[in-house]
Order: structure tokens, then C-alpha cells, then sequence
């Protein structure tokens, strides 16, 4: 009807006419306009706040009179007084619209707002949590009606928001009837929609929920189990924090915790224990640093490699340890939250993301929801660093994923001065190629070692160690500045022309940094370090090498540094030490903890969910452990930075010194002769 | 086309014509026929077996030679030589149709089995269970194709038996590989398909499963647990047993143990445990009774009241005491068998019947489904005898129910020689009209006390009080003795004319048995025994009379006595003692344990669990508690048979005599006085 008023929504441009007095919420429903609320228009919960526009709008063709919405009136004033209202705001489920009005929804009031994630992959995200809170108002019972409690709370989410056959566990449901007399039989539902099944009441909370849910993403790592407290309103970050994997004391590396749960009776169930112990002092340590209660955390998303996934799972390992790799399962899991050690909401669900292959990872599926390389013009190769790294390599035509038992010598183990990157760890290094004189900095302290107060600032944590990105750094410098050769032989102090080059039984070490006259800590790279760092850059060399030959080009586009760790590994020493394939340095990027980020899509989107699970059937997954060119190239890519690839891209920026410590490659120290 | 054979298949005489060459079990299925198979036409688990006709067949208009069917092969020769197969039966998946055929499958061979049971309303009732064992082949993971196990698996129950959209829960995921690899990817799938979700993989055996799976109907009373352990094949009956329910020391009826939920911290969760292990002892002592593993019982069904039905749950009762009666959950439940107590298979589940209304439960719902009212042409009242009696009203146009708390008299408590229905309890009373000389029955021996042999057979146990069936026909058989008056007055020795009639303080007490000279007990039925009788009958009568007013009859067409101790009931002595409203004797019978019955059907058929869940919103709902003229229909019922109601149908069998022993009735006793 031509005299009904035309309403015009921003920023979507929405528009349409309504009868006068609709209120503006009614409005935005009708027209599919994106406005919060969860009270359901019942003026309570101000969700719905939208900012009315005046005056002349000649883009819309309309003019909005000071009558266009109905008075502000006793519920917005009450609102107001107790929690305010910023000026010109209105909640929509108010304010009435009487004449042409337009009507901006502010991105706080927008349920599904959008995210913009900075990352190589720059994207928007609209929010769209599987868990959410619907207010309810629930029918008394009466003797007419002699229904359960939970049938009538049912059919109001039926009746007040569209969900339909509503199912709970005993334990929500024993609650339920002291929580709807409570609060008047008016109470917040908090329903879990995740598709699998019919929708999941989580719990129920008296009256109206103030403030967010929250959810939990997790990144169980074989090393590092780290994890984020995500608001599910709006995605944002609470609390983030990490511990070690407490399985590391049954063996640092996949394979090794394998072989423990095939030689030990019991030794699954064991790791399995100790791996939902982890999970559980997470849960709690987010929960504690966000001062967030443990029951208002009602999801969590899980990404994990395929041998974390099993025991986590409780499922013995033993397949994955020998071809053909069969997980037991590899499509994604949903799981009571109790049942993997997470003490949040009682009926809280745990998601799992899929398993691409037995030895890629939900970790790998989260690297490549957060990185889209399906969605990329030209081949990108992402490289996400750990114990266990996960490659993968793709562009529009398809996408390679493979695996790679890295070991833990990036994360600072297996170094002989390897420690955890916490305060007092060397985490940068620079050599002077002249004076072979290195410049340190270290985790807690803003200052390189050679600028003034150095010193007094590193005094409170002491220099304790190297950390992962230090020792990579060290290694590439120490290439860079002639200490070491390509075979990643440590010279002598007479070859390299540095006192720091010192002898340690037939090798020699590089001392980094010496405070035992003051009774502190040497701090060296020795030549077993570099042997240990030599092994895991030719194993991730190698699988990447292997994911090239099987797309069929010989170098990336770009590449992407990806892991907690990744981000703190700097390209150009990276591809110095060649732990990645040949590419100029400005065409390495990093991009943080992907799979973290990639679990943290996965909590605030069910459209996510639903991409990733479509996503890695379309993965073409590459064995490392059977391939045979695979061997060829991990020796090949044993040398600093490759025996065989010229690394020609790098060379435009780097010059490496052509040093030769090995004894038979020189001429002028007498070839040393086993007995 | 004419030329394929003709194949007619009996009992169902289903026909059609089949390529010559088709297996037998192949013709089944095309003309939907049905021929059960577990291993899928493989010919290794024999359920196919069927029995062909040979000759002329005038009925059917055919002649079978000797060469319709291919001959005896192989797998059938090695079936027959290891197990034994009947002379002329043959393997439906092995046996070939060449030429017109007529094909008899034999009870045993159909999935779909009909058992028959014998009651009130008898019925013939397909078998049709929600868990059923299917036989798979699974392919063998390779590295082409890097699947879990798990998706293996269900695609084959995909391909194989149309089972789509396979779960299972954590610890079954765990065994799958294990197990997938004993037996050569060859196993048999225990699937559950009840409706609720996704088809559900309750346990996973290598091979091909031997023998049938099976269930449990277990009867959950406020006084007595019972359970059936049922073979979910055929329904046969292979352990029965029962026990007290431990929640027994929290209160004797319902009412006392909400009191003991209100009153009590954690009172609930109390009782909660108290029934969960009284599940647990029942289901272990049925499997050890019948030498079952648990882990083959698969599926439970519970039927019990509203009170035990939330305290079974977890859920406190405390809304159940009060008005109006809201239960927390009235539909049909399915939950995890471990949950509750039962230590079945792990990933078992137990369906719980839906509650009719907060004071009818789920094992009124049984009974409908038992004795089906809803299909009767005339009122039929059906009664529940227990701690709670359940009362049933209806015909085709409308069902009624109700529930009321008749205490546990009825089952031998508050009785003063009472006792539970165990050897050595006095079952039976007869009382001679002249002599008032009594004759027993004990349970265990089966001569009446005035039988020679009687007291040398009853030497064994004992005569060691009286039971439930008992105390009725004792009360009775007093009424028509003229022992006992309308009012319940037992008379004095001088008005009733016998010494067994003893003074007890301002009472007397009728000696039923007396073994005080040879060191025995004395039993007899004393005036607080004819008190809670009253109380319980008159509870029991009142409740029957609230559904006759609402339905606007006066008297029923015909009453079934149900419950396990309804069975036991003589109706003659029902109805003299006015516990049932007035009936000609025979229009009165017992239908044993009609929820327990119930319990049964639904374990065997998922029909029927739909038919209930459907026919509990049909019934209309009747609360004893706050109907005004329940009161009235109380004290009415307090006398014997009854102060109003004349029961003029029971007086065309029998008269009772017409004496009154109330001291200000008769002029021959001066009227006592209290002080």
C-alpha cells in the first residue's frame, strides 16, 4: 500500500513498506534486515539499539520528519536510567515507525556481525555461533495441562523463535524446574544448532542472560596445547594461554608416543588421561584469567594432528603408526565436553575438526579454513612449524596437504641451550660478518644486546637459553656470516677467524654468549645443534619439495609461515637455512597460529563448519612416509640452505660465503683418520 | 514376461515371477516377502532357511517339479554337516528358482515374527526391535583412499543394508579398528534404529554374531523391581526376576519419598542412587540367570511411575507432591543404559515409556499398550494393583487414567503378619460359612490345609505369615463368614460363634493359624490388618469410581486385574471385598503383569513404541489428588464391599450375611466409653 511508510535500513539498504506502528525490529524481520535480539522484543535485553535517521536523504529519495518513529517512551527511559542509552539511540523493539523513516543498525546490534580477520588471506566473517540464548517466556503448567516442564519450554522456542524438537541431557533437564519458577517462567535458553541432530538445550539460565556465552578454541599441539576464550557475541578474544602437552613425558614426537602405546598395555589410555588432564587445566586457566564462569563457556572447537585426535578421543594410535595410516574415524566429531576432560557447561559439545588423512590433521583442515588456499590466484605454500608440521600447497585447481615429523628441535628441544620461549630465552641473533661478533635480543627485553642498558633490563630474567626462532636465526647468521658451511659444519676459530669458534671433542661450538666469569650461563650452538636443526628443516623441506612435484612447479607463489611459532620465524633466515622452498624473501609472509585461528572460524561460524568439512574431501593428501622421492629430497635438503636447488630467488637478496670446513674439502689440515 | 518361473511364497501368499536363476531370498525381497538374513545373502548365518513345496499345488494352480530349485550346493552341504539343517530345508540365498516354485518360510525364517499373547485383549504382535544385528564386509583402508575405518564401515552399512548416516559414541569408535581387523573386515554391526536421531552403533563383533541379541523390560514399582530378559528375535522370555526396590528404606509409597526429597539436602540424589543400583543388581542377576553376556543385552525398556520415573532420571521428584503435578518431562526419554545403573552393553540405550500425567506414569502407559482399552467395544476398567495403582477406564471412544496411592497393604506391608509372596506365605483363605473353621493355601506346597499330606509338605518352609493375596481372600472369606462386619468390625467370640476370634486389647483378631504349642508362630488377621485393607481398597475404589463418574457409567463392562501381584488376585474375593466396583465375578479377570507386558511389547516392536507415544495424547488425564469427590468415593468405599453402592451384580453369586458387631449397633453390649 502506497500510504504505509517506506522504512529504509543502512547499511544493508534494505527497504520496504510496513504498516504504521510497526516497530522497527518487527520491521527489520520482515524486510530480513540483520538485527539482534534475544529477548524477543520484549524491551529488555537492548540488543535490537538501531539509530534513527533525520532529515533530508536524497540517495534514499525520502525526508525523515522528527515523527517518523513513536515517542521514546517508559521503557527506553527505564532502560536508560539504569543502563543508558547513547544519545539518539532507540531500541527497536520500541520505537514504532509512523511515517518514512530510515534506520541505521549499528554493528553492535547486528547478530551476525562481521569479523575482518588480517591475515595473507584477508577475510570477512560473519558471526554466526552454532550456540546461542533465546529468551523465553514459558506457559505455567495447570491441571488441564498436565504436560512436563521441558515439553512446555519446548513448544515456546518453538512458538517464540522457530526451534523445533528441542532435546537435553538428564542433567539439564533436572534443572529445569527450579530455574523456570525462579525467575516468573521466564528464562534464557541457551540451544546448541549445529545441524547434527535436533537442536541441543545446553542450559537454562533464570530471566534474561546478561552479557555473552563464551566459547573455547583450542589448538592441541604434540608439544604445545594452546588455547582462546572467544565471546561468541562478537568473537573477540578474552583470554589466551598455553601449556605443554602433558604427554610429553610418555615422548616428544608422534612416532615415539605410538611406539608407547603399542609397547605398553595401557599406554593409550594413559596418554589419553594425561592429554584430557591438559585440556582441562586450559579450560580452567582461560576461565580464571577472563574471570569468566566455567558454565557460561557452552562450546568449543578442537584442532588437533591425527595421533592427538585418537588419544584425545580415546582411541588407541596404533594405526596411524604403519601403512596404510587408517584413522578409526576422520570425518569431524561433535563430543560431550566432559567426556575429553573440558570441565565448561555440563552439556557443552566439543566440535573436531576433520582429519584430512591419517597423518594430516584437523590442525592441517583448521590451517586451511584460516588460510583459504582454494581461494588463491596463483600457488601458495603454507607451512605450519611444529613437532609435526603440516604443508599444504594449493590454488583455485586443487589443494595438496601432507605431513611431516619435523621432531621438536624448532620448539627448542633436542638444542643443547634449547629452552621454551619464555623470558630470558635469545630469541633473535644477528653475526657482524666482519667482526663475526653476534648481537642478541631476548624474550622480555625491547633492546638488542649491544645498545645501552641491555644489561640491567636482561638482569631480572637472566639470558637462561635459545628458544626455537633464536636457534633458527642463530644457524642462518652463523651460515650468513661464514661460521658455518653449507654442509652445516661449525669451522674452527682458525678457519672462521672468530676466538668464539671453540673446540668441543672432534667438532667445534659457537659460543653466542658467555657470562661464567660473573658465574653465569655459556650459551653456544654446538655441532650436534646444528645437526638436530639440519634434520627437521630437511624433513619440512622435503614435504614441501614433495607437495611441489605433485602440483608440478618448482617454486610457490608466496608462502606462508603459519604456527604459534611460525610467526615469530623470521622468512629471510628461514629460507637461508632453507627450512622452506626457494622464493624471494618479501614473498614470505607469516600468519600467526593458523589452526588456531582456524578453530577460532570454526567457533564463531557454522558456516565454517560446513566449508571445512566440504573443504577436505576436496584435499588431495600426499603420504610422506611412503613416498619415495621423499628420502631423495630430505637428503637433498639436508645442506644450508640446498644441495641441489641454487636458491636463486634468495641469492638476489643474500650473497652466502662460500665456506668449507670439511676436512677432506681443504687442503690445509690433515684429514682426520677413524681408529 | 510368461516364461520366468512363477515363485508363491506361504504362509504370506505373496507371487510373482523372478529370472530363472534368482536366489530364493533375492525373490523375497523383490516381492516383499518376509525372509529374515543377518549376513546379507552370504550363506553363513542360516536365518534364511526356508522350505520348499514339491508336487501339485491345485490352490495355487501349480505343479513344482523336482528341479525347481537349483540342487543342494556346497555352502548348504557345509552348513548342514557342521550345524544341521532340517530334512528338506534349504539356504534361501543359495537355493536358486529355475522353475515355478512354492516356497514355505517357516516361523523361525521371519524377521517379522508373530507372537501371540494370550490375554484379555489378545494380539497378535509383530516382532520389530530397534536394535538388530547386520552383517558387514568392510573394505580394507589403503593409501588411495586415507578414510577412517569408522566411514568405511558405514558406508558399507550404506551399500549392504541401507543404513545411512551412521554415529556411535566414544568407546565404540575405540574398538572398531580392532575389531574390524579380527575377523578380516568382516563383522556384525548391532545398529540401533529407533527414530531418535541418526542410526546408532551400539557394538561392533567380530564375524558373524551367534545367536540373538537381546533386551530388557524391566517393571520399576515404588515396592518391587522386575525385569524380563528378552531375546530380541523372537521375543521368547529367557530369565525373569525381580527385587525391593532400595529405595524402600526412604519411604514406603511416594509420597513419603518426595517428603524425603523435600525434606532432606541431596535426598534426592539419595534415592536416585539407591534405584540406579537396584537396576544394575537387576540386569546383572537376569544375565547370570540366563548365562548372557551383558554386553549382548542392547536395548532396555522402563516403565515405571512419575515419582520413579524422576528419581530414576536424577530429576527430584519435590513438583511431582505438590499441585499441579508438573512433571519435569512427560514424553517418551531415550537415554544411555549406563546412566541409570544398567551395566548392558555401554553404548546401550534404555527407552523410557511416556508419563501421562504427573500422578500417571509411564507404566500406566504400559498397560494401555498391553491391554489395548483404546480398542474395546465396551468400558473395560483396568486395575494395577500396587503401592500405586495405576486405573485405567475406556472403549473406543475415549480412554481415561488415573492414578491412586493406595499405600503398600495391598503387597503384605503394615500388615501385622505380613510378608512378601515367598515360600511358606499363606496365598490362599478359605473360611467355612458354618463352622468358621479355615482352610490355607502356602506358596510352594500345593494342598490345602485340610489336605492329608499338607503339614508334612509345609514342614519345609514353614508357615511363615501371610501375603498379599492372602490377606485379601482373608478379609473376604471373613466378610462372608460373617466374621468380619460392613463397617470391618471383627466380632468377639460370643457374637461370631468361634474361639479363633481373640480379644486384642478393645479389637479382636481372627486366628488364622496357630503353631504356638509346637513352638510356631500364630498368624492372624487382627482389626488394624482389616483397617489397612480398608484404607487401601477404599483408595483403590475411589480412584475407579472418579473415572466411572467421568466417563458417566456406573458400573464397567469388564475389569482386568493387572500388575504382578494382580495376577495372583481371586476377582470373587476382589469384589467382596470391594476393592474393584461392583461386576458379575466372571467379567472380571487378570492379566498378569500388564506393564511389565507392556514393558515387553515395546522392547520387541517400534510400532508399538509410536502407537503409545501417540495414544498417551489421547488420554485424558484424571488427578485423584484435588478431585472434590474423591473424599466422598473414599469414605464410601471404607465399608465391605461398599456403603452406597450395593453391589447388586456379586450379590446374584453371593450373599453376604447380614451382621453388624459395632457396639452401638447391637443392644446386647453395653456401648464402651473412652476415659
Amino acid at each position: 500500500m502506497a500510504d504505509e511508510p517506506l522504512v529504509i535500513f543502512t547499511p544493508s539498504g534494505k527497504r520496504g513498506r510496513v504498516p504504521s506502528g510497526t516497530p522497527v525490529l518487527e520491521a527489520a524481520r520482515r524486510l530480513g534486515v540483520d538485527l539482534d535480539s534475544v529477548c524477543g522484543g520484549r524491551g529488555i535485553c537492548s540488543r535490537c539499539q538501531i539509530d534513527p535517521g533525520r532529515g533530508a536523504f536524497p540517495k534514499h529519495g525520502v525526508t525523515v520528519t522528527e515523527q517518523a518513529l513513536s515517542p521514546f517512551n517508559e521503557v527506553e527511559a527505564r532502560y536508560d536510567r539504569i543502563r543508558g542509552l547513547k544519545p539518539g539511540r532507540r531500541l527497536g523493539c520500541q520505537a514504532r515507525i509512523l511515517s518514512d523513516a530510515v534506520i541505521d543498525v549499528p554493528p553492535e546490534s547486528q547478530l551476525h556481525r562481521q569479523v575482518i580477520r588480517k591475515s595473507a588471506a584477508e577475510r570477512v566473517m560473519a558471526m554466526d555461533p552454532v550456540v546461542r540464548p533465546f529468551f523465553v517466556e514459558v506457559p505455567e503448567p495447570d491441571l488441564a495441562d498436565p504436560t512436563g516442564d521441558f515439553q512446555r519450554l519446548s513448544q515456546a522456542l518453538s512458538a517464540q523463535w522457530g526451534i523445533e524438537g528441542l532435546r537435553a541431557d538428564l542433567p539439564v533437564l533436572a534443572r529445569i524446574q527450579q530455574v523456570l519458577r525462579k525467575a516468573g517462567w521466564k528464562a534464557t535458553a541457551v540451544v546448541r544448532q549445529d545441524g547434527q541432530g535436533a537442536p541441543l538445550l545446553i542450559d537454562l539460565l533464570p530471566g534474561l542472560l546478561e552479557g555473552p556465552l563464551f566459547g573455547l578454541a583450542i589448538d592441541l599441539g604434540s608439544t604445545t596445547i594452546a588455547g582462546h576464550l572467544v565471546a561468541l557475541d562478537d568473537g573477540r578474544v578474552l583470554a589466551s594461554s598455553g601449556l605443554m602437552n602433558p604427554q610429553i613425558r610418555f615422548g616428544e614426537d608422534l612416532m615415539s608416543r605410538v611406539s608407547y602405546a603399542m609397547m605398553n598395555e595401557g599406554g593409550a589410555a594413559e596418554m589419553t588421561d594425561a592429554v584430557r588432564a591438559g585440556l582441562g587445566q586450559l579450560a580452567q586457566t582461560l576461565a580464571d584469567e577472563a574471570a569468566v564462569a566455567p558454565a557460561r563457556i557452552v562450546d568449543a572447537v578442537i584442532v588437533c594432528n591425527p595421533v592427538m585426535h585418537h588419544l584425545m578421543l580415546g582411541i588407541d594410535p596404533v594405526e596411524l603408526g604403519q601403512a596404510p595410516f587408517a584413522p578409526a574415524t576422520s570425518d569431524s566429531m561433535t563430543v560431550p565436553a566432559p567426556d575429553i576432560g573440558l570441565g565448561i557447561a555440563a552439556a557443552a559439545r566439543a566440535y573436531v575438526l576433520p582429519i584430512i588423512a591419517g597423518h594430516v590433521g584437523a590442525d592441517a583442515a583448521a590451517v586451511v579454513l584460516s588460510e583459504q588456499p582454494q581461494n588463491a590466484d596463483a600457488p601458495v605454500l603454507i607451512v605450519d612449524v611444529g613437532t609435526n608440521a603440516e604443508i599444504v600447497l594449493g590454488d583455485r585447481s586443487r589443494v595438496l596437504a601432507c605431513s611431516s615429523p619435523t621432531g621438536p628441535a624448532f620448539e627448542g628441544a633436542q638444542i643443547s641451550a634449547g629452552q621454551r620461549a619464555a623470558p630470558g630465552a635469545i630469541e633473535r641473533v644477528r653475526i657482524d660478518p666482519a667482526t663475526k661478533e653476534p648481537r642478541i635480543r631476548i624474550i622480555g627485553v625491547d633492546l638488542w644486546s649491544d645498545e645501552p642498558g641491555f644489561a640491567q633490563a636482561a638482569a631480572t630474567t637472566g639470558i637462561t637459553g635459545i628458544c626455537g626462532s633464536g636457534i633458527i636465526e642463530a644457524v642462518a647468521e652463523m651460515r650468513m656470516a661464514g661460521i658455518v658451511d653449507a654442509s652445516g659444519l661449525i669451522g674452527a676459530a682458525d678457519r672462521t677467524g672468530t676466538a668464539r669458534c671453540v673446540p668441543q671433542g672432534r667438532t667445534h661450538a659457537y659460543v653466542l654468549h658467555d657470562a661464567t666469569d660473573s658465574g653465569g650461563s655459556l650459551i653456544a650452538v654446538t655441532q650436534g645443534d646444528i645437526r638436530a636443526i639440519q634434520l627437521a628443516k630437511s624433513a619440512l623441506h622435503g614435504g614441501a619439495r614433495l607437495l611441489m612435484d605433485e602440483f608440478g612447479i618448482d617454486r610457490p607463489d608466496r608462502i606462508v609461515l603459519a604456527g604459534a611459532f611460525g610467526a615469530h620465524i623470521s622468512p629471510l633466515h628461514a629460507l637461508v637455512l632453507g627450512m622452506i622452498p626457494d622464493c624471494p624473501p618479501d614473498r614470505v609472509t607469516s600468519a600467526g597460529n593458523a589452526a588456531g585461528t582456524g578453530a577460532r572460524i570454526a567457533l564463531c561460524s557454522r558456516a565454517a563448519r560446513a566449508e571445512i568439512e566440504d573443504q577436505v574431501t576436496r584435499i588431495t593428501r600426499v603420504e610422506t612416509a611412503i613416498a619415495p622421492r621423499f628420502q631423495e629430497h630430505f637428503v637433498a635438503a639436508n645442506a644450508i640452505p640446498h644441495a641441489t636447488d641454487p636458491f636463486a630467488a634468495l641469492a638476489e637478496t643474500v650473497t652466502l660465503p662460500d665456506v668449507a670446513f670439511n676436512s677432506g674439502a681443504t687442503a690445509d689440515r690433515p684429514r682426520r683418520r677413524r681408529r
